[in-house]
């Protein structure tokens, strides 16, 4: 069978059924949202069947084609509508959007698999002299319009090929990796020798080391764990300036510190190719689940700032549910109603103001269990009551499903997106309740946030929203809304993303979120490094 | 009196009787290295008592001078010639040999004192319209020369008035103050509201906020509360190009942290104004103190890694004395000899095997407690015997006194300086034995070595030797035994730097460290913000 727009723009394998969980939940949403049946315009899903066909030709010419050939061999470069359609768009909802009506589709040229850095380092010296854009590719997954070919040109894709461990070294407790090995890879590789690497985004799956380090995420566990700066000890990249090798030092003071730069660069600097992490060991049966219910948002969030603020080790991952977010949950697991629901609502966990905590503390059991009891000791102060480790247990065993969830609730005719943000503590409740109230004019609207990465002086706020599709207006309708939110984080003291980078949704915010002189000093390095504009023209920093 | 070249290079006040202790270990370093008496050439101390006359005359024009007063005020804006020479450079060995032979002083036309950041923002517009350089400066306890007037032009000087904390936020853990506040006035006003800030270089005393960021560095206390880039949240910096506010947030994901290259960049790039520091609650009576005896170093390192690697919480200050400085300890207190001696013996703790590990945890009690026990059963499992909190308490009493040694150690014809490194675990020992052989070959030296800064993959070096002078060819002499020690670095995998930075004298070995791409990026952005090369001119990178 040829391959369909389905195959495109679809999360994971298209041929797998849906999940009975995630039909379960469209169809709680539907009520919520009260769509009956498939009553919205179905346009969005006309050509989800039909076979991949670009209406923008590769404009690759035959000398270009031979002399990438010559590079990396015959297999390695394709230029067919579907490997160029795969190539076109990340996975922000407008990207979905886009694909689904084939309006503003920005495909490569060509696609290309280097095998080695030696590869890369050839490709980019042969784009620069022909000026012709790169955008360095992992697994796609970004959600901030990162991946397209605004100028055509080659997608560099390091999934095939380049994806090898090159070294662990247990001394030093550090792995060394090629940039396009994907996170279950790299995990199961560690497991298996008693070690865990700790980054766990919700993509997951459908993520590369490289991916992690361009968009510098922050994974599920990042509160014990860190973000990927944290984890980063070295890295190697290839820039049309030549190689940034970064060195590989436990810590220095010898100025400036590039990784900076090439952590978060989006592929606008170069391309990531080695990458030495930190790893640690890792023994699930030290680690301890806990989960609480608050009677509001505020005591929830009071207790993870004491937790974080005690200076006993903090959980490794630590997430709060909103009111409407814990009400999903409870909804969900039919928990709402009945003798649980009655329950809740007699010990004073009201509808409305009950928000769920969880907690897993991993490393030593000593350490683990003084976590665990301190954070007992501070959920008890503030009023919140043990719920064991249930809540945990059951968002454990969905934690990376509800990227799934995104393409059947379309099909369904329901938008979901999400979008996130950090601040300090002071601000929180503040953001929160503004960007709530956002959300909420806008009709018929569901908004789930929890909070999923905590530190010492504040913590991210992550946002899904759902509505009902606006059908052919879907695109412009849904790009101002969003815009909105954004807006709504810079009023309050948020930053513009916490963890999924800038893209080209927020390119044109980054005057609001760093100083002209930043800016100035910014795009110099960028000159310096990318003198022709090659990598990735668009994107971020332009 | 008149001010003397003593009162111009003196580490503290010049007035202040020299320390009993400091005293005794002078006469035992001068028998360690049969020094009988002063014996040596003495004329690098000729002109201590003589009053401070420069040979090089103040270039500023009287319209300058008038046109600085007008910024701010004729009180703060001095071209006498001691008030130049105190900013004529900084505390590396190099510098006190050539302020004592008076030779090679390259001081400032002028000392400004700025009195808010709106005089910083308005000088830097003045110097930059007409050429002339700035250096920064904080309390200038610079050891890599960092600090001079190559090009003469004003040191900027934010000590006298632009040192007030701005604001403590409880809710967020954070302090904010004005960059010219000494470490001192930032720990007493955290003290007095139960918390610290956690950042103790070996500068504390005379060292400034500003100054910890532009050096990047790394306090004894580092393994708990991290380097100060660790420790930082926000950031401003008036550079040539405006103003740099690096915003004030958790985390985020929103391209290159300029951070990152404002601190370490030395003065280079700007003055560092205003800054926003992570603090923590401090209640003394929770830390738990220890101090073990190991065989050998090695065996102390490796009990150190496996804390680091052990996920327990490790000690806020770790530190491990190599067997010379373990000797020098003991010898110091009469403890290899007698009693104690032949009892360390016995129990096979041998004289040039022996070491000291040295450890303190704080913050909440059931943590510290926790830590002490893991690193009591790791230390007995590598033979190690717990010396109660007696060396570490003995440790704590002269953490800051070391600095005081030098001038009367010049005094007393002995030579003695420090250079620092950071490596993996698996080079450390390769490293340090490479060093200490490089230093052994130079004639009669003491070369006393300890780990101070310690992290999961591997920990800093820190070397301190001392040796008889060699008269007047002692800085040409010096220089190149200096050269050879950082060369020595390099070639064993360890950074020019851990936390001292680079300045004057690490410069020329920038290409060693970094990649060429590295450096086309930094100078790009070094010419962006500063495209007049204004600040801070052959420091860093030039």
């Amino acid at each position: 069978m040829r391959p369909t727009w389905k195959n495109v723009y679809n999360w994971g394998d298209t041929e797998k059924p849906i999940d009975k969980t995630i039909e379960h939940h469209i169809e709680f949403l539907k009520k919520a949202l009260h769509i009956e049946g498939l009553s919205q315009d179905h346009s969005l899903n006309a050509n989800a069947h039909t076979e991949v066909r670009l209406a923008k030709r590769s404009r690759i010419s035959r000398q270009q084609l031979k002399d990438l050939i010559r590079i990396v061999g015959s297999d390695n470069v394709q230029i067919d509508d579907f490997s160029r359609a795969k190539h076109a768009a990340g996975k922000y909802y407008g990207d979905i959007v886009r694909l689904r009506m084939q309006k503003e589709i920005l495909p490569p040229d060509a696609v290309i698999y280097p095998r080695e850095e030696s590869d890369i380092v050839k490709l980019i010296r042969y784009c620069n002299t022909k000026h012709i854009a790169v955008v360095p590719w992992g697994a796609g997954s970004s959600v901030t319009r990162a991946l397209e070919a605004t100028k055509g040109g080659v997608a560099l894709d390091l999934t095939r090929h380049y994806n090898a461990v090159l070294k662990l070294n247990a001394e030093n407790s550090t792995v060394t990796v090629e940039a396009g090995i994907l996170g279950p890879a790299l995990e199961k590789y560690l497991n298996d020798k008693g070690y865990t690497c700790g980054h766990f985004p919700q993509s997951f799956e459908f993520s590369t080391v490289g991916g992690w380090l361009a968009a510098r995420g922050a994974g599920q566990a990042s509160t014990g764990y860190g973000r990927i700066e944290d984890i980063v000890v070295g890295v190697r990249a290839v820039t049309p300036a030549g190689i940034i090798d970064a060195g590989n030092y436990p810590a220095a003071s010898v100025g400036g510190d590039i990784r900076h730069f090439i952590m978060g660069s989006e592929g606008t600097l170069g391309v990531i190719t080695e990458v030495t992490l930190r790893i640690r060991k890792y023994n699930e049966a030290n680690a301890r689940m806990q989960s609480f219910m608050f009677p509001s948002f505020e005591a929830a969030v009071e207790t993870m700032r004491l937790m974080m603020q005690s200076q006993v080790m903090p959980p490794h991952f630590f997430r709060i549910s909103d009111p409407e977010e814990t009400e999903n949950a409870l909804g969900m697991k039919g928990k709402d109603k009945g003798m649980t629901g009655a329950l809740l609502n007699m010990l004073g966990f009201k509808k409305g103001g009950r928000s769920i905590l969880y907690a897993i503390f991993e490393g030593e059991k000593a350490q683990t269990k003084l976590g665990a009891k301190t954070l007992n000791a501070l959920a008890r102060k503030n009023k919140g009551r043990s719920l064991g480790t249930y809540a945990t247990r059951k968002w454990l065993e969905q934690r990376y499903s509800s990227a799934y969830m995104r393409d059947p609730m379309m099909d369904a005719g329901i938008r979901i997106d999400t979008l996130e943000t950090a601040v300090h503590y002071d601000r929180l409740i503040e953001l929160w309740r503004a960007v709530r109230e956002y959300i909420k004019r806008d009709g018929e609207t569901i908004c789930l946030t929890h909070i999923s990465h905590t530190y010492e002086t504040g913590a991210n706020l992550y946002f899904i929203f759902a509505s009902p599709m606006q059908g052919k207006n879907e695109l412009a309708q849904f790009e101002k809304f969003h815009k909105g939110i954004i807006d709504t984080f810079l009023a309050h003291g948020g930053t513009i993303s916490h963890h999924h980078g800038v893209g080209r949704l927020g390119a044109r915010l980054l005057p609001k979120q760093h100083s002209a002189a930043t800016l100035v000093a910014w795009r110099a390095l960028k000159k310096a490094l990318d003198p022709k504009g090659i990598m990735n023209p668009g994107a971020l920093i332009f």
